[in-house]
């Protein structure tokens, strides 16, 4: 297990790695336990957003941030290894955001979610979303301290995504099965999908959303809702 | 940046991590330096094929081997993180396969492609399709040795990825858009994608095919008969 990614690739040198893997993940711990004091402290609902590149993160967002305007404020951390195109999105919904640019990392941890949150400054009583590196893998790994996390996957990505990258699933709150409107396009099995789900996360809720046309968006305000009023 | 995926969440320890680090690429590049050797001297052309999570490798060679038979023998190395799925889906080919289980790794590795060789056995002048873990970000990172890196990103996954994730972009020989065949009911502009990709990658090939309907398939057929007889 390599120390932040989980791999195996450094098996040649294992006491070392497992040390440092070790020491990486309870200092992310340590910083995550902190944000979400803080979080809680503040009366505000972090959601850490995950999932593949190009699954629908940011349009999600987009209408979120229109469609519940009125209500608690909502601000943005946006990850991606380069580039500034999410922030620029979001910001044109005239929600405030924070760009975070890994580089050639894999995903957000606690760390950069802390000084993200001292940019951003929330506040009190607010809702904000953590939209993670485009990545079905690494980031499941890695507690921010959020208050949820979302995994949103699209429907061109293939049913038996859930038992292929089993990781990513067992930690999902909720997941929302983004581009419902390309199903009569594609060979996906809704019902297959929701096997392979609930075979690794027998607990979690799954929302049938198309974030451009606006099939089942109302069911993640709900959930949204329900998970602010815990 | 981190030993195998090089994200930046270890600079609390950072002289160690670099250390670290180091040492892992180093022993993977040697690694994969003597499969290229082996593979060069077997006259084997091995294509590593790298995506985000459903993207359509699986079904692209698929589709490779059936078209493909009676030609030089096609052997392939399927990586996952969990699962058999995909090499149950290339055995029912015909062709013979190794399924590489990763569990919470990212990424295949020199080390992982050297032992499915000695695995898979596969025969000189063959070809050898190496599929890795679905992550459009850390596979990038590590070189297996293989003669050429192609990576495939689907329609669905939106123009911007090439300047989002371009460290998987920049070590790409060639390209493939798939999925064509959505491009009526999804935003995307090619020509956006083109430049993009351009910006980070001025020589490479792009491709725009559908490995579901075979549109454009042909080029890739080409490239791959090319790249074989240099």
């Amino acid at each position: 297990m390599c120390a932040t990614c989980g791999c195996s690739v450094t098996e040649h040198d294992h006491g070392h790695t497992v040390t440092l893997e070790q020491k990486v993940l309870a200092h992310n711990d340590k910083l995550a336990e902190r944000n979400r004091e803080w979080l809680v402290g503040q009366d505000i609902l972090a959601i850490n957003l995950m999932s593949s590149p190009g699954s629908g993160k940011t349009t999600l967002l987009e209408r979120t941030i229109r469609d519940l305007a009125g209500g608690p404020e909502i601000a943005v951390v946006e990850g991606d290894q380069e580039t500034e195109f999410d922030a620029d999105r979001i910001r044109a919904t005239g929600c405030r955001v924070v760009q975070l640019n890994t580089g050639a990392g894999c995903h957000l941890d606690a760390e950069m979610l802390h000084r993200a949150l001292h940019s951003l400054d929330p506040r009190p009583g607010s809702l904000v979303f953590v939209e993670n590196v485009g990545n079905l893998v690494c980031p499941a790994l890695f507690d921010l301290g959020e208050s949820g996390r979302a995994v949103v996957m699209s429907v061109t990505e293939g049913a038996d995504k859930p038992l292929k990258y089993p990781h990513m699933f067992r930690t999902a709150d909720v997941v929302l099965l983004n581009k419902v409107d390309l199903l009569p396009y594609v060979d996906f099995a809704v019902d297959r999908f929701r096997e392979y789900l609930n075979r690794v996360n027998p607990t979690v809720e799954l929302l049938q959303v198309s974030a451009t046309r606006g099939d089942g968006i109302r069911d993640w305000y709900t959930w949204l809702s329900e998970r602010k009023s815990r």
